[in-house]
Parts: structure tokens; C-alpha cells; sequence
């Protein structure tokens, strides 16, 4: 279930004020949550020396808290007490927009752009809460099942945390949108949609004999959409 | 088919170099093409007054430019003739990867990342053809089938070019990496693996009646992987 405190929009600022189709903009802060909750993937963008990254890693919502593992930034944040500002993004294709002029094609997608200062996760404790919530975001209860996490796996992880302060959803979920005129040429048009799916789960050839699978792994049925099992899985995670 | 004159590797320097999971990477241009190519959606990252932002947007490749469209970067770069440094970075998710521990879990990916300068296409000529490349990269010979550009519509739309001067690819493919110890334990490991598939398409139910669907249309058959029919697009596209 979606938080019911989640209610408050994020302020708008001139960093994410939707300059370009603004009509498709919100700042909702469940809207947000769930284009984030609904993705595993998501770019980070840091600058280093002038130069700016947009680095794309594995990331997890904790609240208003964005985490994601070490990167290139992280050699530079061990010397940044302070932290950097850094901008997370998500985006999820929808569907390819064939339109009946080249300026009116497009593309359906939701997309979140988060705004905020990157520090690293210094403290043992934190660290090592931080390396089971990854698993149980993903996979509710996995963490307690496993092999525990070794003080040296906690050493040689680097993992760095983002409070949301500023961010901003964008959407287009619709139709072909051709200028009034253009709908009475002989020109084919459409929208071809585009998800992303699960297989079959490929089990480990090494497996002991005699395991058998995890309950959480109802969650990811072949063939269900990668979004509503990952926003499914966020919700056991925030309920558990 | 692949441009055979593809084959030299992009140089390395402290820039692109993959530090993390560094036995990942690859500087192969063809592998690197092969990944933007797969993708139709993007993030590029800029700096605006210090500021990162990590931008999602569409975008194409004709031989080693990459293109797209007007972003909150276009105001900056309308005043920095020079243009400015970016990184566009593609990344594609494979599978998700549980193994019998939670430091090594992880994922199947397939990630590209590409520096250079942006710059604004300000010529009319350049972008009016730019506006027919990103519909022939995507939708092969369409542009030719549709309603022609207008000068209004070139005027608003902003195009900027990056030429790719270093890029890496970082691929994971493979089953669950955990430590030889950790075999012999009995928890459930295994891979899931994820795509991205078509859709039936839906024709624009305003559609003039008798208009057939395109050629190109065969590129995109429901239940298809979305990279497959991407990289046989810029194939035909670059055969043209």
C-alpha cells in the first residue's frame, strides 16, 4: 500500500521547475514514489572536476531517502563531507508514437528527476541496514534467509544516500497527438507500446538438492510487467 | 549490418575508464554502438551553475554524433558557443540476480556511456535534416511518407549534437556469482530474467479509412524485443 503520509508536493524551484512540455509535469510526491518504486535502474548524474556523469546503477527509496552503491563519485565524496549535489533520474518507456508529421512523433514514458546532496554512508550500522534494505526492497524478507553480510563485505561496500529535496514526475500517456489538419491526410498512424517483462526464472545450476523457492518469488510470475512486481515488491518492503 | 569501418576502439583516459567492475568494461566501438543502438531513451547529464542534472530524453546516433532534443541545457548552450561537456548514458536491464548472499546479488545489464561536447544545431539546413534522421533512424524511410517539416516547426525545435570523443560499455551477462563457499549452503539462488517487448499496435482511430500500414511496420511485430527491432532500424537506416 502506498504511504498515506505521503501526501505533500515537493516545492518547485528553478532547478526542477518542467521547462520543455510542462503540461506534463507534477510534483506530487506520490506520483514521484511511483515512478521510482517502479524501477530497479536509474541514472545518477555528479559533477567531478567541471566534468558531469550520468552514471547508471541500481538505487532504492527508503522514505524520502534515495540509496545507491559507490561510483565514481565515491572517491570524490570521501573528501566532500559536506556531500555534492546530484540528480537522480528514472524513466520507463510507454510506447513509440508514430505520428502523421516528423515533429509530432514521440513516445509515451514516466519519468521522475530527483534533486539533492549525495554524502556517503559512513557509519557501520547504517551501512549494513542499508545492504539488507537493498535485498528486502526488492525481494521482501530475502535478507533474513541469507548468508549474513561479513564486516569485510560491509568495508569493501561503498553505498551513498540522497534525501529527496526537489524533484518532479513527467508523463505522456496518450494517443498520437498530430496537429488538427494533419488528421485528414493518408498517413498510417499509431502507437506501438512497449513493456518490460519477466521470464521463466532460471534457477541456480549449484542449487543444494531439496531447496525449494522463496515465497517472495510469487511476486515475479513469468511474463507479469518488471514496474507493478517492483512496485508490489516496495510495498511489502514499506508494510513489513 | 554493422559499418565494418566501426572497428577502432575509443581511446581511454581517466574520464571513461570503468573503475568499479572494471573486468566489465570495454572501450570496442562496435560494442558500444550496439548498446546506444538497442535503446531509444537516453539520460544525458550537464552542468548548469554547478548544478548536475541527468536528463531522460530520446535520442539517435549517425556514425559517432549523437543527437537530441532541446533540454534544460539549450538556454546554456544558446550562450556557450564553445558548447559544453556531457555524458549520454544508455543502460539496458537484463535480469535480476539473487544469489545466496546480499553482497552478491545483483544484476544483468548492459550500459553504455559516451563524453564529449554538446553543441546547439543552429543551422536550418542541419536541423531540418536531423528531424528526418530521428524519424528514419527509428522508423526506416518514413520520413519520406509524411507530411514535410515546417519552418515554424524547425524554429521550435532544438536539437543539439555531441560528438562521442570517449565512451565505455560495461556489460553484466551471466548466471549467480557467489562465493565458492557460499555454494554449498541451502538458500535459493537464481536469475530472472527481464525484457522488453511490443505490443499490438494501436492504430490512431482517426486514421483516414483505407490507409494501410507501412513497410516499416513489419520492423515492430507484438511480442518482439524492443532492442532487436532498435538495432535492425539503425541498420536499415544506415543501409539507406
Amino acid at each position: 500500500m502506498r504511504a498515506e503520509t505521503d501526501t505533500a508536493a515537493y516545492p518547485i524551484t528553478p532547478r526542477n521547475r518542467v521547462k520543455r512540455m510542462h503540461e506534463r509535469g507534477s510534483y506530487d510526491r506520490q506520483a514521484v514514489h511511483a515512478i521510482l518504486d517502479a524501477a530497479m535502474l536509474c541514472n545518477v548524474a555528479y559533477v567531478i572536476d567541471g566534468q558531469p556523469y550520468a552514471t547508471p546503477t541500481l538505487f532504492w527509496r527508503k522514505g524520502d531517502t534515495l540509496y545507491w552503491h559507490g561510483s565514481s563519485a565515491s572517491r570524490m565524496l570521501r573528501h566532500l563531507k559536506a556531500g555534492t549535489p546530484a540528480c537522480l533520474t528514472v524513466a520507463h518507456l510507454d510506447g513509440l508514437v508514430l505520428a502523421r508529421s516528423g515533429f509530432n512523433h514521440s513516445a509515451n514514458y514516466r519519468s521522475a528527476m530527483c534533486f539533492g546532496t549525495a554524502r556517503l554512508v559512513e557509519d557501520s550500522d547504517e551501512k549494513i541496514e542499508a545492504m539488507r534494505d537493498v535485498v528486502d526492497r526488492f525481494y521482501p524478507g530475502r535478507s533474513a534467509l541469507l548468508r549474513p553480510i561479513t564486516s569485510q563485505e560491509a568495508k569493501a561496500t561503498t553505498i551513498i544516500a540522497m534525501p529527496i529535496d526537489e524533484a518532479a514526475a513527467k508523463v505522456r500517456a496518450k494517443g498520437v497527438g498530430d496537429d488538427e489538419a494533419d488528421f485528414a491526410l493518408p498517413i498510417w498512424a499509431g502507437v506501438i507500446p512497449v513493456t518490460t517483462v519477466l521470464g521463466a526464472v532460471e534457477t541456480c545450476p549449484r542449487l543444494v538438492e531439496g531447496v525449494e523457492p522463496p515465497e517472495m518469488l510469487g511476486l515475479f510470475p513469468p511474463g507479469a510487467r518488471l514496474d507493478t512486481s517492483l512496485l508490489a515488491g516496495q510495498d511489502a518492503y514499506e508494510d513489513a
